[in-house]
């Protein structure tokens, strides 16, 4: 059995040095390093990662972090809400999100017409350059089959600042099972779109199941999650060999959102002998945390 | 100020007297009674209440209170995840589920064939009758161009001991916006199905248009919620006028799941003048005391 | 395995007939069946019940439930916190608590003279009948050598509309190992009191020391929790039979409130048989369920 | 209103640098960042910092980073739980806490002698020198009439690599109101101790009312942050100026060691124009990121 070794800090101690320590002590520090641990490790073995993305991710100023990973090729799939994809565009087309208070007047807020997503606010004018941008690209959108091929014209507009963007210059597909339930969608919703979601599943399945190693990173759960959740469980090297959940999520209540990692051994999900890690933190906290260590291990 | 007033209890107390006597009380004792009772002035009411619904709720045995809600009436639109539908669908078929442990051996479970949500199993055989199911009505089910008819026609072959089969019954749509993550789906993926999600989502916002007075029941947060909540913004009677959420999900990590109900106030999803209560509460706990108490008091 | 059997409800079903169901079925409702059949079969054996009590129990309302408990002599010895006691004492002093708002103004509350407990409202004033009735019985109250002993004897000048009162009555041991972080205590600070915790802890190590067969309630964590945790592990027969706990706090940060209770089994203080339930709820939800369904189910 | 920046990283970015970037973002990121702003604020000031610790934090590797907390001198008062002494103490003499998985069995450590905290383990030979070294120091400890004078006479025989010695060594008063429920305090129960815990009592509020600008540090809630909230509301300048809350609990249960601190306006226990951060956060994740970057922004 390993120690625990007391952490310490010297002054200007870098995150990565910290994490390490961190890996010798118990309880969260060390769930912290050890899933810093996998990462690195689904990233260095030629295994393809699949990154399952919710909550607010956007708004909560993650978006840098995640163009680093997309931007380095430490995921080969996206799997994320409409949400993300919508505050994505809007910054990505000009709007900003702005700190508010977490107690603030709500209905004061709607009188000045800003959004309240706990902490952080935006105001609604944002959606005009959205709709105007999507109007001017429409003909363009009206082709795709698929929610991947047009969030895949939508990035081919953008620049490397904005998820989308970096997915589509890195030939990284984005999948968006739940696209409709998006602010995004909304302004789609009569513009005359045919997308067919079975052939997003089928062309997602199609993928998946030639993939050998596997490992995937979920930023709290919800579809993202279940949705790869599911695709591990078909073709011939079904299981996943890497896993990282992040969520702040109980276990107690039984929805998939929650559920333990350790679980999907019993579906075939996750290998037996998988290397995996469930962190209960707030991914806003341990993502940053998460990407600097990785950097500095990973000389990209 | 209303004094708290301490519980007690006799012998043989019903449910519904028990929780009056919570309303009387504080902290959570208090907020179930108070949701109890907004639920109870929304079905009182003349408005249209929607249901979203997520979490793993036919496993944990919750099947036969929401049968009940739409027997009753008591929800005008289905909005749920693909899973409940697929548990739903399953024991509709004669599969079933089981009472294990929560610290079962997950590979022994795995060679066993058993499938783990939580302390519920399940068998991999129940997926045999669902494809045969939707083989035999395959030709029927291709004429579906959204999810929403997909599930009226699934419904239409169920008897009443199922949620879809009660809905159909009862002219109550369902809404799965992200139907494809489900093993549902996973059967119908390379099936030829064509469904057009926007034209879900614009029938959807189509209407919600119209509905004047409008409450909301979420039991569990994920993409039903976000759904309904995005719907509730537009319209000439744009916000809802009832709100329940019942979760266990935070509210500092800003994902909508775990989002206060009031802060839909900013967005004008929910009206200045509301009436809603925010239980942080398992769905699994709460659900059977509310539906209990709500039969009591609405002699259907 | 036994199935998952969906509940139902009909109009005026008991709590204790609905909880029976709720059995039946699964994750967070089959547990809160299963926390009161352990409580039922800890009451029903021969044992010693340690009940620990933690959080605002007397403020929520709960206070009838735990009377109701002591009454019935459920229990045999009330760990406690010293608010709780405060609390109990304020409302036989005639002192109330009010229903308030969790977001009020705490400004405005402070300058009227209103102390808030999450959606709790007290008055500063209940403190002066508090600090009269301490002087009034000083004298008695400076015989006392431990804090047991000092509660028996406010207990013994109270009725048995409190805990106080009626754990006296029922000859009912009360322990508080941190009572002097309590507003009780604080009024006794400077008054000359001589209590040795020493003598505190030496006689309730004394007196578990005897009991053979052994229960606990855990109602929240905190030192009520760990108290009796540490004297379990003491005696001929040591380790408790019995165990139910039921709090919000999670395990993951190592801390003794949110700990799994299956951990004691490795430090002795739960035997390897033990029967015993882990319920992650708010106990002012479950509290009076549990309570109703007892009293049902143990005609008293 | 400050727009949100995404954080963005470089190899060797220092925890201090990470942290400042965090607070350009919004959710626990942010909050994270304010967290060791206030930190800053208050050892910046001319003010008397009470530290509140409660729980596993020497189990899970936090010491070093509490040394150097006790080191700097930016702590003037501390109050803990009995565990974290015990298992300091336990360290301070040559015992040892080693990294076991959260999912052991316990029946199978049970045999081994191995108790259990979550995921971390700990040999239960440590009591032998801990049971001989309060042997040894007996007659000096039985002069002790307070927990705060025994906890100095302890740290008197320690060296600067533990809680106790630090403290000592700095003059930092250690207070403990829930000392007997500890491992260290079971050694001692039948030794003849003479403590009388209202002298702690009195003299932790004679001592703090002298105080005139006054912060506080909560890590875990329980009895030590209960305890120094109690004390905040007396004096000529009662009320903090300045207070940080690190918790994983809730608030929605009423309990104090969920509590708001911004409830604590309401009581007096907080200034009205206080600096005040409440972080949900795991402690044995943040801890060691602010210790980090208190170290850079504080040259000590």
């Amino acid at each position: 059995m390993n120690k625990i070794e007391a952490i310490t800090v010297e002054e200007k101690i870098t995150v990565n040095e910290l994490v390490n320590r961190m890996g010798k002590a118990g309880m969260g520090a060390r769930k912290l390093s050890e899933a810093v641990d996998v990462v690195e490790a689904m990233v260095k073995d030629d295994c393809k990662i699949f990154l399952g993305l919710a909550g607010a991710m956007v708004p909560a100023g993650m978006k840098g972090l995640l163009i680093e990973m997309l931007k380095n090729k430490w995921v080969d799939v996206l799997v994320t809400t409409g949400a993300n994809l919508t505050h994505d565009l809007i910054e990505a087309l000009g709007g900003e999100h702005y700190q508010g208070k977490w107690n603030e007047d709500d209905r004061e807020l709607n009188e000045k017409g800003l959004d309240r997503m706990w902490d952080v606010l935006m105001s609604n004018d944002v959606y005009v350059p959205l709709e105007e941008f999507l109007d001017k690209h429409l003909a363009e959108l009206k082709k795709a089959e698929t929610i991947q091929e047009l969030l895949k014209i939508v990035g081919s507009k953008l620049n490397e600042d904005s998820i989308l963007g970096m997915a589509y210059k890195n030939n990284i597909p984005i999948y968006s099972p739940a696209f409709i339930d998006s602010g995004f969608a909304m302004i789609l919703a009569h513009k005359g779109l045919n997308i067919n979601q079975f052939k997003d599943l089928s062309s997602f399945l199609d993928m998946t199941w030639e993939f050998k190693r596997k490992g995937f990173i979920y930023l709290g759960g919800g579809v993202p999650k279940n949705f790869i959740q599911q695709s591990l469980q078909f073709g011939p090297d079904a299981g996943a060999d890497y896993g990282l959940q992040i969520t702040m999520d109980r276990v107690e209540t039984g929805g998939s959102s929650g559920a333990e990692v350790k679980e999907g051994i019993s579906w075939g999900k996750l290998k037996e002998d998988a290397q995996f890690v469930d962190l209960r933190a707030d991914v806003t906290i341990v993502l940053p945390l998460i990407i600097a260590s990785i950097k500095e291990r990973i000389k990209s």
